[in-house]
């Protein structure tokens, strides 16, 4: 597993803002390192890769990850690519994946119709690209891997909320990987609060990849950025008695990886105060190019 | 002027590219440097800017730009952004500028009405991203200059080539800035063949950005990368007595730079014979980072 980026919408530091993380981050202050937007690579070790969300940043993922540089004269290892939500976070990146290039497209019927009732997706190519609906708790093999969408409570994009009645289940799904040994990786980059199935879902995985977005509900207001909370952009803080890391305490598995982490987090910040706190709970916090050999 | 990037759609190296050219910058070869997709950044020097296009790596783009980096806490000087066709390279990037962030959108007619027939890009706010359409040889006042598109012989996006009758003139544009001094500067990044309408608009500019896609109009059938000619493509191959280079000579102006160079051109190794033809016609190549005070 290859983290290829660890940040929430809009990265670190974001293209507008000048908060104080992104401050630290714009003056190249070494304890708050840029991040891409996030997305996973996976692979069973067959150089073929499962590419986990498409991010706006996916290019310069690609050509700093000497696994995903091609193979042969016009030939990707990405065998294929999973979206988790209609986010633009999450698919920006599929129109960086053009040039005659066949692969998969897996992504449940709802982020489907999406991309199909947006004709700038067409730019892949339909005779070389298939689109292949994946329902939560299906399973299919790629790229030697079990793969498994479940739903997790979560919101419809923001672009589309006007459109989609709120909080259907296929609207925020996460991810199972399952390798041929039974060992899996859970890959969860947005979730609006920890229920007892997902703690049992998530128990005895290798590995946890799980939605770091903010720190406190209102941290977006604190720093004076937006007015938004974590909740109502569809992510749990991670702090507090309310928080997904209580929610989540006791749930056992090697690794756990914070990933999609907002611009507004402390956790950015490598000396920061909260990443002991997040320690505590047996956290780490995911960066780009982490590799996880499981 | 800042060249934000050179290199055609796709970028260089190509994601899945194994071309002789793509594996020098694979390598990281000094003579082959890697180059992002083709924008430009235009200002008066009155902190605000103009983005010619919004290339699928304007992110990056953005990063290493000091001049577009934030002013305030959310405020970006990116005050337009001017689309010179419906392409993907010249649109992706729209999708990065997301983020509660005021800015003037400018397109022809056509396609402004790509981007609203495809949902994804309500992702920009509508209360803050003001879609202003601009006919060809109309003039607006942005960011303390004066722009005006004006039709070039090109070709619909690929994307929506069934769907679009061919060769229609809003379909590519190009790109006249013309500062308060009445000193005028053109972009061309695309361009099926010169007209004597075109060298009489490029004659007597400060600098002149074009159409620098491919050398050889056979070149993806001679690398082994595709079957499309660059004219089928909409570009008109740059070297022959029927190239762009032939057909501009004599056009006067004091700065002549090749852009949008895609990834199977000789012109992009540093050493190549072709740079010498190239500069022995007046073309210096252009490349990331390029900044030009007129």
């Amino acid at each position: 597993l290859i983290l290829l980026g660890s940040a929430a919408g809009g990265g670190f530091p974001q293209w507008n803002c000048a908060c104080s993380n992104c401050c630290r981050a714009w003056a190249g202050d070494p304890k708050a390192p840029h991040r891409t937007q996030a997305s996973l690579a996976a692979s069973s070790g067959d150089g073929r890769w499962l590419l986990v969300n498409a991010s706006p940043d996916l290019l310069t993922q690609i050509i700093r990850t000497p696994a995903l540089h091609p193979i042969g004269l016009r030939a990707s290892p990405i065998a294929a690519v999973l979206l988790t939500s209609g986010e633009i976070d999450n698919i920006a990146g599929l129109l960086s994946l053009r040039e005659r290039q066949a692969f998969t497209l897996l992504a449940t019927p709802r982020v489907q119709e999406i991309l199909a009732r947006n004709s700038v997706f067409d730019a892949l190519d339909p005779a070389l690209v298939r689109r292949q609906p994946l329902r939560p708790e299906e399973t299919v093999e790629v790229a030697g891997l079990r793969v498994t969408l479940f739903p997790v409570p979560g919101k419809p994009p923001l672009y589309l909320e006007g459109a989609a009645a709120a909080g259907e289940e296929e609207d925020t799904v996460a991810l199972e990987l399952t390798g041929s040994d039974g060992r899996r990786a859970c890959y969860v980059p947005g979730c609006h609060h920890v229920t007892p199935a997902l703690r049992e879902r998530l128990a005895g995985a290798e590995a946890i990849f799980f939605d770091g977005t903010v720190w406190t509900d209102d941290e977006l207001q604190g720093v004076g950025v937006g007015t938004k909370t974590g909740r109502r952009m569809g992510h749990q803080p991670l702090s507090g008695p309310d928080g997904s890391l209580a929610a989540l305490r006791g749930v056992a598995a090697r690794r756990k990886i914070l990933v999609h982490i907002n611009n507004t987090n402390p956790l950015l910040i490598e000396d920061a105060p909260e990443r002991g706190l997040a320690a505590a709970e047996g956290w780490e916090i995911g960066y780009d190019g982490m590799e996880l050999a499981l």
